[in-house]
């Protein structure tokens, strides 16, 4: 399962699944979970490099990830869990002003969300490691100060909720990653700028995944 | 490159790219290529079936498909014609109910376009039975009775192009596909209907690519 990033086929990705991040962005709080697919070759390990394409502006939205271990279609909620296989932390970078610009026309959101290197992620957390993952701490720097700071807790939509939304429109296959969304504070990443992020556990507040990237 | 449709990653489904089909639904003609992505979890074989989904109106366009033989980021369009390994005939269904609705609200494609059997697809054809991709026959009949009939002669934007843009902003790989967009023609499928499509050299009217599907 490890080899989510080498194998997988698609990323799909959750839009708005947090209030405030929804409000922070002027957009609608969604009354069915929506989503997106950005690109496998969008993956960057830890340590890589986000490239930022001339002319863009690339916001940060961490987010954690789903990693999928069996397959399916039509997964009722009740029974997603066991179509996990694990979790990752990710940055869903987002070209915002390429964005901006197709939402006004109406057009696909694909180019703002696949550009190469659009979607760093940790290595994989196998599920045994996170009891309880809508109680998990997400956190995101820009050279060392706070710009996204949340709990997966303020998720809309629940993890069995999206695989089930998800899973009746197209099959879910192994090493396929739902990204769940982010809390607020998006914002822009400058060439020369490190930005760091991490997963935890809310007890001790345990890192369990960290990324750094610049 | 058989094996391009179990185990490719991207669909990367241009939007209109092609006058009359772009006018047919009132929209503007594009002044550069966009794109969107369909999850290759999509594909159907020749002889399967299309699921309707309850609530959606599905239309059909028929489309070239160019099927990816060798990687490449930034290829320039004069050297397009090596990354290629060959084609064939696809179908880009669409939920054009669900796409009108996400349209008006700026929101993502995915979904309209991605559902299980929105792609059915024909074997692959290699790049050596096809010396001009842009002086085919393309025709699709429902029920026996044309629907849509056209040449890939009438692309705003030709294959070295797509590639060109595509690549610019993400990575092509090997078993990758790109739909090259629909002529003019497109409508309905319903429950119980019959959908064939050829593609054929326009010489001779040669069918080199056909599609039976219900
Ligand atoms: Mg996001
Ligand atoms: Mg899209
Ligand atoms: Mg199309």
């Amino acid at each position: 399962m490890a080899s989510f990033v080498s194998t997988g086929k698609k990323i799909i990705a959750i839009g708005r699944n947090y209030v405030d991040h929804a409000k922070e962005l002027n957009n609608a709080v969604p009354k069915e979970p929506f989503f997106f697919l950005k690109p496998t070759t969008s993956y960057v390990a830890n340590r890589g490099k986000i490239e930022i394409p001339k002319g863009v502006v690339a916001h940060h939205e961490v987010e954690l990830a789903v990693v999928i271990g069996k397959s399916g279609r039509d997964i009722p909620a009740h029974s997603a869990g066991a179509h996990v296989a694990g979790y990752a932390l990710a940055i869903d970078m987002t070209a915002r002003n390429v964005q901006d610009a197709v939402k006004k026309k109406g057009l696909p959101w694909s180019t703002a969300k696949g550009f190469d290197t659009f979607c760093p992620v940790s290595p994989f957390i196998p599920k045994t490691v996170i009891q309880d993952p809508h109680n998990l701490s997400l956190w995101l720097k820009i050279n060392g100060q706070f710009k996204q700071k949340g709990t997966t807790a303020d998720m809309i939509f629940q993890i069995p909720r999206l695989i089930e939304h998800i899973s009746s429109i197209m099959t879910l296959e192994e090493n396929d990653v739902i990204l769940t969304g982010t809390p607020a504070g998006v914002g822009p990443l400058a060439a020369g700028d490190t930005l760091t992020a991490g997963l935890a556990l809310p007890h001790n507040d345990e890192t369990i995944a960290m990324l750094e990237l610049s």
